[in-house]
């Protein structure tokens, strides 16, 4: 049985993981990178795990069914609605989302630990997954937003479609909605990154709307179909949202909130973290300015061309800053700066080659170069591997 | 008859020059430097002037009267209606404006070159002038104010009173009036800077106002009584506002308005420049998240206690930044530099003394010191010359 990465089993595996341990897992996503999901899966069913916790978790999780049939229970319950699933060897797989591998966080909490790249998502909608998520930029905020909040939301969503983005969010009341809401009022494209079930979209209140979401856009989840909204699983999903885009934007937040933990993960992703601030006087809008107290790279944000501008710093679609790239060379592990190093100023290589220029093993070549692709510094063509314009060094 | 700084002769030549040409101006005050203002006075009187605009300003306005006459006039017109001339030489002049001193603006224009340190100060109100400034913050801000404006101003100066600060601003509609009603609400103590005579402040509106300021604060202005309030004075008053305050906050202010002009000034002087969010729906909010947006010094403030964190920055009143005094040092020209070098770690110098061992002339140290005592990195005290607490180098 082929087990490769793609596969079947690695389909099944990745979908089991996420349902044995919470997405995100730092030692279990730590384990598939090294020997792959189906082996991952077979080692954690036989108990052979080294902490724990984790053990105490697969262990209570085993005794609810078995983790190989709920998985493919799941597989033929997403075919049946329409929903498929996506893992990293698709072409299909959102490549910045694998930045989430090297995200360290201050302070500590399992949620700020286990922050490692999702295993695998759930789609449902028609557009392709990485194409539709390559220009975009998150909306979120408050819940209880004020009328103020929900008016500068969807102009903002407006404006961005408008210009060929494609707008994220949660599925929340408030600035959630209000973002798809003037997305798909601008006719564009809306993705709302869910933290149940695709087939279940929470909240109910909102139910036409993620219909109208599913025919246009996308409901994304590391959930499973029938999977349950708990309170944990928000927080898990946050990483996502600012992970999956080009930038964020906080509109309303209530001091130390949902859309100010996602910032924080914008913030340590360097990422463009834009707030909008509000008045002074409303509560809504004191989450808002704190960030931007506290935070010095966050910045201020007023309209979709303020937005564009900051995404823009970020050298994808305009023009890069003059320091861009140098600083995310500056923070690449060893082995990282070795195999981009024996990339050739000019013309394609292999994979194998690259291996025998920086004298590392191939597995971890390949893994490498999937974080130097994320990262913008290497493209993958029909020939091979080359430098991304960006990342070629002023000749 | 005595000339020297402070005596009638200086006084007269002090306002006289400021009536010849308007405050600020570079020339003027580089010779009131070098020679002092009577001798100045005398030389410009006579048509020895190097600068064919400064020639041509003084022969006009010579032909309307006597600058001398002039002088005498509003002298005893200020002593009729109990105002005061203050000029440097007064205990009771406010040092933080010397730092005008060395202001350089980039963009050219009169208004931004001309904005050397006042000559002199008429005072209309009760307090000592440089006592009431020390611990002061400008709010500035649009005459078009809205309803959320004019809260947020009062609340913001009623707070700093209340904690023992003096409030600064204009004496327009708007933010400047509800600065100065917050601040006497607040039985504070409240300073209007004038662009007209101190015995006819303008608009007549607020006379009421000014009123009440006279007689709990500060009525100020570079003009004599009777002056009238110009449309480009109170650009040139805006450089005072900027100078004489721990700090300056903006509140709401149109794109391109008085007050971004006053936090030109605030940023180039190095100060804490603060700036209150609103609405990005409100046209009166659009220079506030302008500044915010395009000067990154600039730093968002909601609150009377985010003021005072932000002014405590500076150092003066409490601890100060880490790196504050290396980096008013590192802006030293050479002289006042090779000056510093030369007080003592401990005990305290004469100016000769300093002079002798600086190997520079003594009206040179004399003048250099003004500046560095402005700058806080020197004290004058009983016994001489003594570094300054917090200029003083880490042993």
């Amino acid at each position: 049985m082929l087990t490769g990465p793609g596969s079947h089993a690695d389909r099944v595996a990745r979908v089991a993981l996420t349902w044995l341990a919470e997405p995100g897992h730092r030692a279990v996503w730590t384990l598939v990178q090294q020997a792959g999901a189906p082996a991952t899966l077979d080692r954690l069913l036989r108990g052979d795990i080294p902490s724990g916790a984790l053990r105490a978790a697969v262990t209570a999780r085993s005794a609810a069914g078995d983790a190989r049939r709920m998985a493919e229970i799941a597989l033929r319950r997403a075919d049946r609605i329409g929903a498929r699933l996506v893992v990293p060897a698709d072409a299909e797989w959102p490549a910045r989302v694998d930045a989430l591998a090297t995200l360290e966080l201050d302070s500590g909490g399992r949620v700020n630990r286990d922050t490692r790249p999702p295993l695998c998502f759930w789609v449902r909608g028609e557009p392709p997954l990485g194409a539709t998520l390559e220009r975009s930029v998150a909306i979120v905020g408050a819940r209880a937003a004020t009328g103020y909040g929900v008016h500068v939301t969807s102009d903002l969503a407006y404006g961005l479609v408008e210009r060929g983005w494609t707008v994220v969010s949660g599925g929340a009341f408030g600035i959630d909605a209000a973002a798809h809401h003037g997305a798909l009022a601008g006719g564009g494209t809306t993705v709302a990154v869910l933290a149940c079930g695709v087939d279940r979209p929470y909240p109910a209140g909102n139910s036409t709307m993620f219909t109208r979401i599913a025919e246009r856009g996308l409901l994304i989840s590391e959930w499973p179909p029938g999977a349950e909204p708990l309170r944990h699983r928000f927080l898990i999903r946050n990483r996502v949202i600012a992970a999956a885009t080009a930038g964020t934007v906080v509109v309303e937040a209530a001091a130390r909130s949902g859309a100010t933990q996602t910032m924080s993960r914008v913030l340590a992703l360097d990422r463009p973290a834009m707030v909008v601030p509000g008045p002074v006087t409303s509560a809504m809008s004191v989450g808002c300015h704190e960030l931007l107290r506290s935070h010095p790279p966050a910045r201020l944000v007023t309209s979709a061309a303020d937005v564009l501008e900051e995404v823009g710093r970020i050298g994808e679609y305009l023009e890069p800053a003059p320091r861009g790239p140098e600083r995310v060379r500056d923070r690449l592990d060893e082995e990282s700066a070795l195999i981009l190093e024996a990339v050739p100023r000019r013309g394609a290589v292999t994979p194998e080659e690259l291996a025998a220029e920086a004298r590392l093993d191939l597995r971890t070549v390949l893994r490498r170069l999937s974080l130097l692709e994320a990262a913008g510094l290497v493209v993958r063509t029909g020939s091979g591997i080359t430098l991304a314009p960006r990342g070629r060094p002023a000749d």
